[in-house]
């Protein structure tokens, strides 16, 4: 049986318009002789409704409630494509989480999948049906509805695709694949045919917006191919898949960036061991999301400074529990609310020598002055003044040349 | 154990405040030792909603997918009660239809529940939990989301009382009980403390305001007594109950009416067998409800006047219907478009004579003409000029001695 996953997101099944229209795309995959399997997201705007709802009740509200009340969303999307399709004249019927059943474990409202049954839906799918699953939604040993934390619909699309071996599994959503770099700031931004999970990974800036990094990396993990393209036009979209299916030329894949950050450098630490967790610690604790993480070596070795980046909508909070911090000593804190992070990814870097040189070479040409360097092993990331930002996404991509 | 169900109806959760207020209300019987099962129906105005999704898809949307869509509304509200009585401190969790499971039979949206499973919640139960059942829905032998066709939510509530065998099943609703006829019209009209369900089923235009008579029945055929009352207003409600145990004065106990009915009248029918028959049935076939029915001999044996009441808004239909149909004659069809049916029940009629004669006497002293009589066991109706109707309840009512 020649299986593909098709799952579409919140904005794909946005209105009835849209249901309608998805259903044409699904009964074009018939039309190829597919045996299809839909998992769909709740209606855009939906799901923060419902999660609305329950802040009424309780800041605090109990988490098994939670799913309950979220999972709805994609219990009315799911039987409405449903409806449409059978409308059409096709066989179809919305599976809910409790129905395959997709068994996870993990606490409510960060559960993750373990097991979908496939049975009922094999027969279905013998039969010509055309099963419409809900995304973000599975059960528990108890029998309680739990949804999915970390990548939501999409991590159900991958983990369905890999129960039922599924020969691709598509994401449908409002982009229309991988750009080398926001097609906003860089107007020569080319759509990439195909990247690597590490490589999507690194790109989060761009590749955020199109996926969950959690469901790359499950992607990644249980080696299913996933291409990314647009629910609204008929095009070509981009194919996530392991770097042996890749070939080329380019050593750079794409110019990922961030907007907000904020930079906050303690100058003259106390160096003495558990020291940076000592800073860090309460910071995860009020999940503020600490990025580059520089230590400079002082002259003088019992003192050091500490540079960090954080999302500049943390900044307040990040300030009030440093100086609230009696753990931790420092002479001043400075902090540059006017920094961008701009990287360079492509897992070509890792056999190619002279990138970090060619990377820092044209920056210096235009004269954009790098406060802070963090690498890994296929991506090199420099901060920079905010102002310089467009000025070197757009030198980077020309540079490793992806205008062309 | 003690159990009461407690049923919300949709105007009682219809707010994030109302859904508070009504947590009160739980928790008040939890300190008079009850165990509590809670029903509750959706959201006011939800139902509604998710419904006109479906028939912007399709005006002939596939009923178990429209099922598990409208089910979600229970969903929600269920969850958010809940939620509020684990937010005040109190163990509770809610139960969808497959959770319990409640087993229904017959189609979709016009299901019937035949078991109630009770292990899991007996057991919460003696946790000290509160169960949060949603009403209006149940599952099939095929493991679909059902949901109760007659009498919705209520239906299910008295059904859990029964297998529950619950000492008590309070409605709470929007109405604080079942009066003696419509307090807006006669303001004399005073609360009925307890009613038999027979009584109940016949007052049908002052009950339906309060309980679908479906369920109504299902409570007569299993005995559960019901206690309609306010989750607005801290007052006793009414008790609907077994004829037995019942001890009143009245010989009437309500005088209901309709407001908006039409009478028509075929004025020389062919008088041959099987001509009602063939009148009503397209009637039947097209929802229309007739009500009142009178055949008037005629001298002519061969002809005969046929006259009936319906309701106003089906008026244009049904006269269509009767003018196309081609299987009878008739010299005539006269119109009034402004009649309205007053009725008194009471089980005491079937024992005292002289009611009949009471009630043409009393409506005969205020010179109001009775144009169609039809008479029950417990009940005896009669259609008057709707100009009318206010003065012959208002007489009736005092004549009854419901005023005091």
């Amino acid at each position: 049986m020649k299986i593909v996953v098709l799952k579409f997101g919140g904005t794909s099944v946005g209105s009835i318009k849209r249901i309608k229209n998805i259903t044409k795309i699904i009964i074009s995959y018939l039309k190829k002789r597919y045996k299809v399997v839909v998992v769909s997201s709740a209606i855009s705007g939906e799901t923060n409704k419902l999660a609305k709802l329950t802040k009424q009740i309780s800041s605090n509200f109990m988490p098994s409630e939670y799913d309950a009340i979220v999972a709805t969303g994609e219990q009315v999307s799911c039987s409405l494509i449903a409806g449409r399709l059978n409308d059409q004249g096709y066989l179809s019927r919305s599976w809910l989480g409790w129905q395959v059943p997709i068994f996870t474990v993990g606490n409510h409202s960060h559960s993750r999948i373990v097991n979908v049954n496939k049975k009922n839906i094999l027969k279905f799918l013998r039969k010509g049906g055309i099963p419409i699953i809900a995304g973000f939604q599975g059960i528990n040993s108890e029998n309680r509805i739990t949804t999915i934390g970390r990548g939501g619909s999409d991590a159900s699309a991958i983990m369905i695709a890999k129960f039922f071996k599924a020969e691709k599994c598509i994401i449908y959503t409002d982009v229309d694949g991988v750009y080398t770099t926001d097609p906003n700031i860089v107007p020569k931004a080319k759509k990439i045919k195909k990247i690597s999970y590490e490589e999507m990974l690194e790109m989060s800036s761009l590749g955020a917006k199109i996926m969950q990094p959690h469901s790359i990396q499950d992607a990644r993990l249980n080696r299913i191919d996933i291409e990314v393209r647009s629910s609204f036009k008929n095009i070509s979209g981009s194919l996530i898949t392991k770097r042996k299916s890749i070939s080329s030329k380019n050593i750079i894949r794409g110019v990922s960036f961030t907007k907000n950050d904020a930079k906050i450098t303690l100058v003259g630490v106390k160096d003495r061991p558990g020291v940076a967790a000592s800073i860090f610690e309460p910071l995860y604790k009020n999940s503020i999301n600490v990025d580059m993480v520089v230590q400079n070596i002082s002259s003088n070795k019992k003192e050091t400074d500490l540079t960090f980046t954080i999302k500049i909508e943390d900044l307040k909070k990040t300030e009030k529990l440093i100086k609230g911090n009696k753990k931790i000593k420092f002479k001043n804190i400075v902090i540059d609310e006017k920094v961008s992070k701009v990287s360079i990814v492509g897992v070509g870097m890792i056999t190619t020598p002279g990138v970090t040189f060619r990377m820092f070479n044209a920056l210096a040409r235009k004269k954009i002055n790098i406060i802070v360097i963090s690498t890994s092993e296929i991506k090199i990331s420099v901060l920079v003044d905010r102002k310089n930002l467009k000025k070197a996404v757009d030198v980077l991509h020309k540079e490793f040349k992806l205008d062309y």
